[in-house]
């Protein structure tokens, strides 16, 4: 069992009600591995620069996260400011570097080419599809993107939902993405682009799952803290990805309970800057929220 | 089993993305009875002007609604207009007329007086209580409120908080009255100003329940059609109230249901304009809808 992400790693600095900090480790794929780590073996396909620290590959490889595909180029790692909105529910991009990774191209090693679940972070649809090409036809791919590809590189990315198995996405890209306002009705239009499964994140309102054979609301995990939602939505992914990874079959039962663990480990995230809290979180702690989750939504 | 409930009865003016209508029966004592009346015996105070009609009389007679408390004041019935914005999540109030709810006074008929089950419908704080020194202390009391008297009438609302058993409120009002602005914290907040029950509805997000012993989400019933939101708030309560008051013991799982059954009766209310749609409801509409939503949450 492993689950093979490709997206971006990246240094953020971040200002929030709860205050600044700078070059925080993050990424979607970052946060992704992490979460997923928890649960499964990760395999990495990212580029960083050669500024990349000593100390953040180890913090990975601590997590048992494959960094065969973690390519290092010439310059310097992606760094991304923003500062989130009082009631953190809004952000502000202050400045975008991509740097190396502006012109990713990622190789999927051939010790990855085997993977069952493939996790295909946010970043420019071609690019995600590039990573299917390099692949046997995985058990299970999941794609995530954003309003950016919505606007911008829409015929790729229908074409992109045609050869995936899922897609995430929050509550304003599927109005965006279906020109739907009924979030319900967004949801099962974006069923009829091509995925069999479509997640739609609320946030603090938690999420939606959609199939075409059922419906599913999960809200959030109580948390009373929420310190920086920064990489909220890829650790969710992660989670999901990871506990689905280990399941026999993908039943909907275990698709509920990968829900339930995706949020979950989204929790952790949000509870401190960047991946302090996730990276510092034990599998009893995922096991002891998940609990308590299953507690405060059961019927 | 019976419920009491006072409050307003008005006419209204509602203009949303999907038409214009004008002089819908509503106001909080209508909705909440209709909702209410699937479940239960309902004993309505409140108060009309002589312009209010036979027809409207006839409505809520027919669902079993004793009118004793309807009081008929020489003058016109309160009315209300409002604007939808296009993804009615927010409104605009464009013209009030208390009329003869201006001076509400409520009396309740001494037939009512022995009701287990009352619900304060949003009013003047000090309207709200002038109620409870009329009757024995009901088994469970459930009081409404707005950020109009959070804003200005806050040590009467507070003084109220101590005399009921329940208090529902929406994500805005929760944040305005504790400062707080995470929900699951204003929420646990809300609690320690006297009410041993905390219903924090979020529109199409759904609710969270909070007491001193367990905190429970429940998301909205996934209808793709919300046509008018006018309503859905009374319509819950009327749901919550209106099956609570027919179970044996107050447990958390009666309780539960209770809120499942109040999301469905605001499902069916949003669905058409006024209560068109909930006063066509039968039993077996919400019986439907029930097995639904528990269908969508259930882990």
């Amino acid at each position: 069992m492993s689950v093979l992400v490709v997206g971006s790693t990246a240094f953020d600095d971040i200002q929030t009600p709860f205050g600044t900090r700078e070059a925080c480790l993050g990424g979607s794929s970052t946060y992704f591995s992490l979460a997923a780590a928890l649960f499964t073996q990760v395999r990495l396909v990212s580029v960083v620069g050669e500024d990349f620290p000593r100390a953040s590959r180890d913090l990975l490889a601590a997590h048992g996260i494959r960094l065969d595909g973690l390519e290092v180029r010439p310059g310097k790692t992606f760094r991304w400011s923003g500062r989130y909105a009082a009631d953190m529910n809004s952000r502000e991009t202050l400045a975008v570097h991509l740097n190396t990774f502006g012109d990713f191209r990622p190789k999927v090693p051939p010790a990855f080419r085997d993977s069952r679940f493939v996790f295909l972070a946010n970043g420019a649809p071609a690019t995600q599809d590039s990573v299917l090409d390099q692949v046997p036809p995985p058990e299970f791919v999941v794609a995530d993107t954003m309003n950016l590809w919505i606007e911008t590189a829409r015929d790729a990315l229908l074409a992109l939902l045609r050869r995936v198995d899922g897609l995430i996405l929050n509550d304003e890209e599927a109005r965006m993405l279906t020109g739907e306002k009924n979030l319900i009705r967004a949801g099962r239009r974006v069923l009829e682009l091509g995925p069999k499964l479509v997640i739609l994140k609320k946030g603090e309102h938690g999420c939606f799952l959609f199939s075409n054979f059922f419906a599913y609301a999960m809200p959030a995990y109580p948390t009373e803290r929420v310190v920086d939602p920064t990489g909220a939505g890829d650790s969710f992914a992660g989670g999901f990805m990871g506990f689905l990874s280990t399941c026999d079959t993908l039943s909907l039962w275990n698709m509920k309970r990968a829900i339930a663990y995706g949020t979950v480990t989204a929790s952790l995230t949000v509870e401190d800057f960047g991946v302090d809290r996730l990276a510092q979180a034990k599998l009893e702690d995922v096991e002891r929220r998940y609990r308590e989750l299953i507690q405060f939504v059961a019927v």
